[in-house]
């Protein structure tokens, strides 16, 4: 089977950062370009996170492009608290040679979709500004996308920035509302099952074993996040909610899913930007997307040491 | 010990109905009163259902109050789907030979709760309107009572009547606002908890094997709220939410409770209803009341199910 | 013509002073009774000042009856930058030897429309919480009453507490949403007119002529409050909100009238508060209430003038 | 005086019609291109009214780029009740023989300003969608526009499209919030100063005395449009909001205008789409537009009656 096309839509962030590392480490797909969005910290940061990372794995062939720096519609809202203030927790990244392109973020969307109609698998796994401008804009991306899978939502889960959000969908909810009320096919992956899949201290250990930038990386980076997740959340480890939402795209069977019809609450108040399905169908809406509301924790943490045991094991 | 004083704020209701009847058969509290409220059906026709109800199981002398006909702010929303027009699915009692107080059932529980300080458990099982107007009528209620046992809500569950909002809390979130943020001591009984507790067909016909006017009732009640159950939420059986709660005040240990702060979203908009925890403390607000997250089904099913055969053989 | 019989529900408040005051100068009414609620000061706080202003004016016969101390859903919001902290600016009236009845406010409400009916005008110029709370405790005073002048709300006019919101619907828009949508026969004085009404300084000095506890009660309450508007609202003199509205239950002629249906927006966000009038008919609902948008300014203060020093002159 | 370089940001609909006919006869502007929205009409027909009407008046060499054709949040709502299903009233103009640009209308506006820093006027008269997802894309236009003249919202007026939103603002909020919220430059045209000015039935038949194309056009769209203020507002001829905007950008004059802070209420309710000025400055907030609040309606009719006959003197 050919490999599929890949570009993802990202905030690099700690776990964005291992999603880009994770799809460069799988033959199943192909990594044809990097669109930046404002989150875990601003555009521009973002996006000399993600060519620091993509020189970082050999690999900044691959091309990059900066995308929104603001939410659609909210004030801004980043997130060093998280990820740190350049965005990748404790790692110090030495400054890209490579630079980003010229054309704006959600205009490489547009672009890839319609000259490649049906072949482009959009993984976004940050706020989805970008996409959501790129649907305004050319409302024909809906119909030739292949698939998009999503980061973000927490539907039965409580949210991990208000009581009701997760931080993707809290961020920018009215773009959350535009993806998934434009018909495209997408797989969502909210907390429900990435908060099920725990980077152990164990984990990170066993990746140490090698010598290698990349898992000093992931070790420095994740360092901050497993600080943050002790303090907040009392879990001994760290969620990687990222790298889950790649590995999907050529591993299914890690998750079971569910037709639903999800929506975004935009109301002002204390619900904004949460994320909830209607079970019981009281609304006769058909489903509009995937939903993986059942996960196996340890296959896909067995997937992501492998492969990144086998990255580190190429660059020295 | 001796028994507790209970008054139940409720709307019968089927399963309201079921909370009455597991009062009297409970020697572990003593019904004082009964204040009704619209809901499951108007305030005239749940006053009326109480007294039969009482008639039924030879209790005529506890005195029900007629109390609101109309939620605080939302326009009406009876449940003639669920509970059948009389409030009572299939089960035909005659016209009660008693009669209803003349004073409000919101007054009511001011006047008992203010003449017997830290005595009263008031057991809420309806929409809070009565409750709500009595506060904000007498403050110092929230002082003076007890406990209050409030059935609605649905933390993490979905809802059951929109996708995110449980029926009581639904029909009246505006006086749900004002009693959760009252400073009462609250124990919260959500769908989290009543919802894996199903009244099987089983249950039923260990019940029939005993004839009286109880078992008939039960039968003939719970007979049309099964088809609805069937219908619309695919459970072989019947949720019988509001019986529990009443258990709860003399049997704690069916369930495991957090103590949580929790919210009624009261936006306009998809939200509207919600009820949500702040697990993990976002808000930095103290708890305010204690909510059971944990339940042991059958301990519940089998004191009910004990106590009505109980009340039965009495009742012929 | 018999005069007509009038409660007075009220949060006395330099302006609200001055409506009791007017009411007892007014031939062609009766003052029944006061029912007290929160607003310009505490539920307390108001009910000691009505009854010191009935003192002040020969009138401690006249029961007041103490209600709401909260509005309906939102926090409580009191005014002491408007009114001072007693709520009557720099007047220093003596404590009243009188005291409150022990009913409630919203109770007196009730029994007196529904043991007079089609006699009572209600004249509520304060947050309409007792108003509200009486509806829904026994929904037939709203066939019952007379009438129900009610100072609220600002149509076209910018808000005076939010840019949108008057001050008593701001308080408590939940109850205003109530007593509007009521059924009630409303006639409304919003600052669209009473904004146009402005006592000046002038006529403040032609009652100062007569000196009289009552002169002087005026001059000292509404000093503090033509401070507070020349400091915000560049107005030379002060607005009077409450005794034209009262002044309209006998002479109506001061103002000219719309039917119009009037909404007030309950929404979380900042439009919370804002009343405003459906012109062209868009909702296709039919009127719920007689508005001023009219007014003859000087016709008014003359006649507020008039009595005034009628009163003053009776009274030493 | 050098002319002004204008974009027309429109929906064509019959104002914005007559404001493109406007800039076309005003020597003080050069109208460099038309950027078309959804409104009126979808993109696709607003794109064929632009052109249709630049070729009616031997204007095709000026460029048309299509833009947004949804909302940014919202769903659509299109206004066949007001311009007639072609969006032009009675007129049936000819299919244009030239096309649209290939560009969307939201890259062209950000070309545009970023090539010519601080020389383009936007006149925008329609929904905000293109300019706001220009804004999002290239914040620098924020500075580099020279200035804004936006037609839209009601201040102290009530709405023409619900009581409290006028129709471009309700169209499309949450673009109107993204644009006033921008730090551009804004002049605002409310519904203020556009319904005083009335194109009267004596101001058509001045112009049909000249028999020429454009004043055939004008009287067969303004024809229809006569007719839906006759039905809905009562008003003996009809509002052209647009043109006048057009005509504030050389003639300031005709508006009186005050600084001010405005914003959008973007919650979910009856308030969706109210645009209101914070004129007692209670939010402490600079303000973010001049707002015409007051006009001379014959100045402008004049000029644009004067305008249009010179226009149609020379098309035959």
């Amino acid at each position: 089977m050919n490999p599929k096309h890949i570009i993802l839509d990202t905030d690099p962030g700690i776990d964005d950062a291992l999603a880009i590392l994770l799809a460069l480490a799988s033959p199943e797909v192909v990594l044809d370009g990097i669109s930046a969005v404002h989150g875990n910290a601003s555009a521009e940061q973002v996006t000399t996170n993600a060519l620091s990372i993509l020189e970082l794995a050999n690999a900044s062939h691959i091309p990059v492009y900066q995308g929104c720096d603001l939410p659609l519609v909210k004030e801004s809202l980043l997130s060093p608290e998280t990820h740190g203030n350049s965005g990748l927790g404790y790692a110090n990244l030495s400054a890209p040679a490579t630079k980003p392109q010229i054309k704006h973020g959600s205009d490489y969307l547009i672009e890839q979709i319609m000259s490649h109609p049906g072949e482009i698998t959009l993984v976004a796994i940050g706020p989805l500004t970008n996409v959501a401008i790129a649907i305004r804009k050319e409302p024909r991306i809906v119909q030739n996308v292949k698939e998009v899978f999503v980061m973000g939502g927490a539907i039965k889960h409580q949210g991990n920035t208000t009581p009701l959000a997760e931080y993707n969908t809290f961020v920018d909810p009215h773009s959350a509302h535009i993806v998934f009320h434009s018909g495209m096919p997408i797989i969502l992956t909210p907390l429900d099952v990435t908060y099920e899949c725990i980077f152990l201290k164990e984990d990170l250990n066993r990746l140490l074993k090698i010598d290698s930038p990349i898992t000093k990386f992931i070790s420095d980076s994740t360092r901050f996040y497993m600080e943050f997740h002790d303090e907040y959340q009392k879990i001994d480890g760290c969620v990687i909610n990222d790298p889950m939402t790649l590995a999907l795209t050529y591993m299914p069977e890690i998750c079971d899913y569910q037709d639903l019809y999800v929506d975004v609450d935009i109301s002002t108040g204390v619900g904004l930007g949460n994320t909830f399905a209607d079970f019981y169908n009281y609304e006769k809406k058909k489903p509009n997307m995937k939903v993986a509301m059942g996960v196996r924790p340890r296959m896909f943490m067995e997937l992501f040491l492998e492969r990144m045991e086998k990255l580190a094991k190429t660059i020295s």
